[in-house]
């Protein structure tokens, strides 16, 4: 015979940083709730779960609770469902596994060199020399300094370093002549 | 009482180059088609349709030419329906009524100046000077040299001139210590 119905599940986005989620973390959630006793009066009863972040999940990534919704009397509790959602972070985009920094350098750094300093998500410093000439569009990668791989422990993903390239808004004329005299062709 | 039934309408594309919508045009069409004749029996018919594209037309536009489908005994014949697609252009791309092109720049021109000459879609010849500081991601419009607005004879859309700025892909260190001089802040 089939059993006593079992409640919808009921999920709840749980929003993580960045660096939650490049580290790992452990959250603790209060959860209110009722519970049907055996004489089928609901009683109010709280709860703290632990939830493991793990390095590297991913927005969408569920954590189910086997039957921690509200109880009524002759149904089965719903199952209590996590959904990691991931809060924007002010440097870093995350693109899967990649981490995308973005960089405003002026037009004379982009041709003649600069260096990018950046703080990691588990703050680091990382120092990188960029002497090679910024294109628009230009992407720089540097490997392993994205995302953790959940799935593929100790592997990361590449940072992704963009770039916006500042242009003088106006030149003189005797910059202009310069700027013939310099990088024009012939 | 209904009358006889009729047969679902035929769509057809009916490509045409940005010159055509941008000019007008007449284009005409051979069909091939079977009708019934008053004994039930049905025979081949050639016609010639003839479909004035209007200035201005957009792809998606129907032109219906009703009941020029092929025919069957005690069915009326379906209507023929041509679709205007546009053809990719080599030069202009179409973004509503207005038109975009492109243009490839060195970072010289970008920073001192260039002329840009292009011709139109009716064969005129543009020459637009361009002495502003072309950066990034800038836009150039150039008002009523897009495409003809079908609904309002007389008004055009605007030509948009995009830029692909062309960096040196490497320079030498004198030509580094010039951009330096001559661009750098102090």
């Amino acid at each position: 015979p089939a059993g006593p119905r079992k409640a919808a599940a009921v999920e709840n986005k749980l929003p993580c940083t960045l660096e939650e989620l490049y580290s790992g973390s452990t959250r603790k959630m209060k959860i209110s709730r009722s519970v049907a006793d055996a004489t089928g009066k609901t009683i109010p009863v709280e709860e703290i779960l632990t939830i493991e972040v793990k390095a590297g999940w991913k927005k969408g990534t569920k954590i189910t609770f086997p039957e921690k919704g509200n109880g009524q009397p002759n149904v089965v509790p719903a199952d209590l469902v996590f959904v990691i959602d991931e809060k924007p972070h002010n440097v870093f985009k995350r693109d899967g596994n990649d981490l995308i920094f973005t960089q405003k350098v002026s037009l004379v750094e982009a041709l003649t060199g600069t260096t990018i300093t950046l703080t990691t998500l588990d703050g680091r410093t990382l120092t990188i020399p960029c002497n090679e000439i910024i294109t628009p569009g230009y992407e720089k990668v540097v490997p392993k300094e994205g995302m953790p791989i959940a799935k593929e422990p100790g592997k990361k993903g590449n940072l992704r370093i963009k770039f916006d390239v500042k242009f003088p808004s106006r030149l003189t004329a005797e910059q202009k002549a310069g700027v013939k005299r310099f990088l024009g062709a012939g």
